[in-house]
């Protein structure tokens, strides 16, 4: 892994720093930064760099960095905008190995801003210079031998296994200052700003190797790289979860992303096929991806969803349980055996099924006996623990019951004391055995849940490239390159089509009412009559599909109807003709398709056909190319998917052949770049072992 | 509404307070309950009532509370479980007005406990004694004439004008807590326990007519009497808005809810009808019901769901925004005007379209300008203050800026400063102003788009009795009187529907093929045909369903396909004939039904058809009597309501026609109470002006 990554020693391990913008003023960014790396112990020597005062904040300063006697490993650069570039040569010319540019005005402000942030950048680049920023808040390193916090927040969180990286340097202020309150160990963090030169997928590089990172934080707002961050997050999340926070997720938010960036911002759905394709664990909030760093920097992820919800409380245990099952966690009802062993240990008003319900007596030699029993159980995969003080126990002895139940027990247990009162004691001894814990029951599970959902993940084995059998890709590329730009004829979607084996409805186009009748004949009924035309391209929209054709006379009065529905909307020159398909009788109506994002590259898309697709949103898609695992996940992904698996009595699809399709329109994908949409729209899926057919067919052709 | 009110005042504002089962041992119930009473200022006298003790905790004691020389008006009762009866016994004759019992041990535990229950209720109503409890953890009241604080929790919240009314003690006293944590200010609180005597609807009939009290706030695991539930909340939401958990939601939820509480707990969809009919707002969990609290305490109800985004920073602005979307919301473009009179205060780099992203170097100065232009612009209805502070500027007067801003504006404000460092000096200008702030920007949009739905609600008229033409009830009584148990005849079906006025497509009962054939061509083509059997209520499901038969042979061999599936599986003999229905064509498939809630009475439901209900579970729910305000919000409730109103060029479907035909379902289940269960599956709604058809039709009688 090592080979391809980016040597960010000199970002977050330098053994010298140089502020340049070092300040006297206390409050302005200069002197914070200069303050905040002193007063936090850096472990090498700093050199604030100031064009006339001789030592900023007691140290020693020098008016230019190539003045400084001794090897500098990073430059932390904090002044005016018009300086940026000037100081960055003399960085050049001294020698440096990284750079942080902690001053705004670059690509986020667009016009000369962007281009001077491409030159900063090949600057860094020809010198093999490190460059974080520009319009950032800093770097921090709690390594011991490092001690860096070369930023102006006012927080220098708590050491320990968790990497934080954000793009918004205003979040970062709030996240080292959550970081601190929730006493979640930080192992490096960095204010990525905009990005110029070391990227999130550096850092996740980076981490990767560095054995004090457990866990991976995110806050993005774009992908620099879509495709390399899936494979570089797929190789990661085996090993070290990553929890991300992707804002601009609605049409309204990309937009303030993009003003916000300058970078181009991909629609949420291709977001979230790259998050299914990874593993990386999705969170909504900045308080949610703490809440799941609080767990996986020391519990482990649970072998299963089933959760045993232990509590002193009726009420906070009804709500841990609502919310298990929503968030999709099971709560089943204990063993008999289970029962009574915990019985043992209660009083008769004590309710023993789960949640387990020991009532307001309960003392912490319950908790820990209960906690001990459950855990030891292999009904359950995990423990919630909760805890509202009544007046007479003591919630740090209670803290410390549930402590020594986990201790060794190899299952996650996760705890959540209600109420001011008893939070303090109780957090105490909790956090000394980093039992996460949590104000509200719904916090607590929904991270169990995120974790049992990571768990799955981890399970599943890595997907493979697959290709199914009868593809011709060369004759594919033969069509393609052949058609010009726009919607591909029906015959060339049919050879298209054939040439990677996806099997389409035979149909013959007819070009009077007379000659479709006789197609009809020819080809056996009950048949459809769908209209042609270059220019219409929704037919059913105009009333231009017409189904179940059974005779003659049927044909006849369906053309008559197309074509009478066109011409009384003024279209009856749009009509070239019909296409006559014998009808398809039976199979389940899906969606496959592909659309390209311009930053996410070939998204494949499945749904049920019809209203589904459309009112219920009841369609997924998967980032090109697709494996086994994908094609598998996303025919299982939709709603809908039990009207394929022999729903109410009816024969299962085949599900076998519509993966194999979904593989192919992939494997299509990757090979012809200009086909830039593609519809199959409906593909029935027959039963079991009969395969697919794709009943209609649109394929647009376009410069990649 | 005073009327019928309970009198709550012997509960509420005692004006002198026995404790029986007071205690000199601190930790204990009986001590705490003195110690709160007396140390938070109880404005009349205490009488601890103990046995052998002459003082408890200083102030004079007395062995019986019949031996108290005056008269006293409320008794808290915290003896052991034995003695509960005996002591409420002795308070009836001392004539107390009313009793909290505390202690545990009655219907929660079942048998012996439930019967001691039912006397105690009994003992209390025989002497007009109002009784909250038993199994709860008291009552308190900030009311400045009584300052009663008679529970043993920790916390006395600050005064205010929210109620709180809890059926979990354990949550009570985390209530309080974050009550005291937020400063919320609490009016009164009452910890409901097994609610014997005095339920939520008492309290709420009490709160509606307390000057004091401006919010409610309800955890509730069960209703006690929902329809009296339904007739106070609607009109309590017009004045004073009710926020409330239901806890239960889930099935296991709910197991554990009736476990807990020993009452009948309803399935959460009818729970939802209930909150659909009165404007209560619903929210998940405790942390939400207090952000709630803190916004309506003082804030006024937002006019609309446009809201403007004013922040300091991007990445906030993005999370609130695509929060915003998420629950509802609009973040519109600013017009060119306001951003142009927002421009003339801010930077090149801030941006002004909406988020108002003022960058980083934000003062105070400009935070006031820019909301005071929002707020001030008819182009928004609320506005969302973002906040991350960073090094230069004040908290305290930030939040100074957004409090004059707001003063006097008359629309909603609500902020969020981020990070801890800039909470407390920020948070406490804000909360002298009322501006509620929250920790993170999604809890801030939540709030305010929940605010928007119950403005929504109070701008709707209240829903109308309505009756359509043409139902003649004692006619339907007539048909069900006469029908035994079970599911009723197609004959009767027939009967039925018509008496109330139901079309249902018209249709004969066929024993044999050519019966069937004859049928079919004196009604005229095509026809469908329906298996016609006692035994098998799934008809599709055992492929006893043909439509679109065109001609006599199709009858034949739909005839021999239905009689041939049954054959196969064994069941020959379930075939009682076919029904014969001229084919329906065109309309939109919906699903009609009426289902009977055993706590909360009937339901009316209204889906689209098929896999839509199903699957996608697109169906909602309403309690009737329906309103003609509720039909049309059950109509466009679903989300597949956009096929009904004119989908893809399709002609709008007859929704006055469907709106009444629930209307008629509604009215049925009201003069009908044994009819269980009514299906009509589908429902073809024609296009507009042409009416519904009932395809289909089930209904089931049984003793309600």
């Amino acid at each position: 892994m090592t080979d391809s990554s980016r040597d960010l020693r000199p970002i977050l391990r330098p053994r010298s720093v140089a502020v340049i913008g070092a300040s006297n003023r206390r409050g302005t960014i200069g002197a914070e930064i200069v303050r905040n790396l002193v007063v936090h112990g850096f472990c090498g020597p700093v050199y604030p760099v100031h064009p006339t005062e001789r030592a900023i904040q007691a140290v020693r300063a020098w008016p230019d960095v190539r003045d400084i006697p001794d090897p500098v490993d990073l430059a932390v650069i904090a002044v005016r905008q018009d300086q940026v570039l000037p100081v960055a040569r003399a960085c050049a010319e001294k020698g440096v190995g990284g750079i942080v540019v902690i001053t705004a005005g670059f690509k986020e402000v667009g016009g000369q801003g962007a281009a001077e942030e491409r030159e900063l950048t090949e600057l860094c680049r020809a010198h093999g210079i490190a460059l974080v920023g520009p319009n950032c808040l800093g770097v921090v390193s709690t390594d011991p031998d490092t001690r860096l916090d070369a930023t102006f927040a006012p927080t220098f969180p708590p050491a320990g296994g968790v990497a934080v990286a954000s793009q918004s340097g205003a979040l970062g202020v709030a996240m080292l200052d959550y970081a601190r309150e929730l006493n979640i160990g930080v192992s490096d963090f960095v204010s990525m700003g905009n990005k110029a030169d070391v990227s999130g997928n550096d850092l996740l590089q980076w981490w990767a190797d560095d054995p004090r990172t457990r866990v991976v934080l995110l806050y993005l707002e774009s992908f620099g790289n879509p495709e390399r961050f899936v494979q570089l997050a797929q190789r990661v999340t085996r090993d070290k979860p990553i929890v991300a926070v992707k804002a601009g997720r609605s049409q309204k938010g990309l937009q303030a992303a993009s003003s916000h960036t300058g970078s181009l911002a991909g629609a949420d759905v291709a977001v979230q096929a790259l998050v299914d394709d990874t593993g990386l664990i999705r969170v909504d909030t900045v308080e949610e991806l703490f809440d799941m760093a609080a767990f996986l920097a020391h519990q482990p992820v649970p072998r299963g969803r089933r959760v045993a919800v232990l509590t002193n409380a009726g009420g906070p245990g009804i709500l841990a349980t609502d919310a298990a099952e929503a968030f999709g966690l099971d709560v089943p009802d204990l063993g008999d055996e289970l029962q009574a062993a915990l019985a043992a240990y209660l009083p008769a008003a004590a309710s023993t099924r789960n949640p387990v319900d020991m009532i307001a007596s309960a003392t912490p030699a319950q908790f820990r006996a209960c906690a001990e029993l459950l855990l030891a159980s292999d009904e359950i995969d995990a423990l919630v623990a909760l805890f509202v003080p009544p007046i007479v126990t003591d919630p740090a002895e209670v803290g410390q019951a549930i402590a020594s139940a986990a201790a060794g027990s190899g299952k996650p247990v996760i705890s959540c004391f209600m109420g001011r009162h008893g939070v303090p004691e109780g957090l105490s001894t909790l956090q000394a055995a980093h039992i996460p814990s949590y104000a509200f029951p719904e916090s607590a599970v929904r991270v169990l849940a995120r974790a049992a959902r990571y768990g799955e993940h981890l399970r599943r084995p890595p997907g493979r490239a697959v290709t199914p059998p009868g593809m011709d890709l060369d004759a594919a590329r033969a069509v393609v390159d052949a058609a010009p730009d726009g919607w591909l004829s029906p015959d060339g979607c049919q050879a298209l089509l054939s040439a990677v084996g996806i099997p389409v409805a035979a149909g013959r186009v007819a070009r009077t009412a007379g000659e479709a009748a006789e197609l009809a004949r020819a080809m056996g009924f009950p048949v459809v009559l769908k209209l042609v035309s270059d220019t219409l391209t929704h037919k059913s929209d105009v009333g231009g599909v017409k189904v179940d054709l059974r005779h003659e006379g049927d044909v006849f009065a369906a053309w008559e109807s197309i074509a009478g529905a066109l011409a009384s909307r003024g279209l009856a020159e749009h009509m070239q003709g019909a296409l006559v398909q014998p009808m398809v009788r039976g199979g389940v109506e899906t969606l496959v398709g592909l659309t390209r994002d311009p930053s996410y590259g070939p998204l494949v898309a499945f749904g049920l056909g019809g209203v589904q697709v459309e009112l219920m949103q009841d369609v997924g898609f998967r980032l090109a190319p697709l494996t086994d695992r994908s094609a598998a996940e996303l025919v299982r992904g939709i709603r809908g998917f039990p009207l394929l698996d022999g729903y109410r009595g009816s024969p299962p699809a085949d599900v076998t052949a519509i993966e194999a399709l979904l593989l192919r329109v992939s494997a299509l994908a990757v090979a012809c770049p200009r086909v830039a949409e593609l519809d199959l729209n409906p593909v029935k899926v027959l039963a079991a072992g009969r395969g697919v057919v794709a009943v209609d067919a649109r394929v647009r052709i376009a410069a990649p």
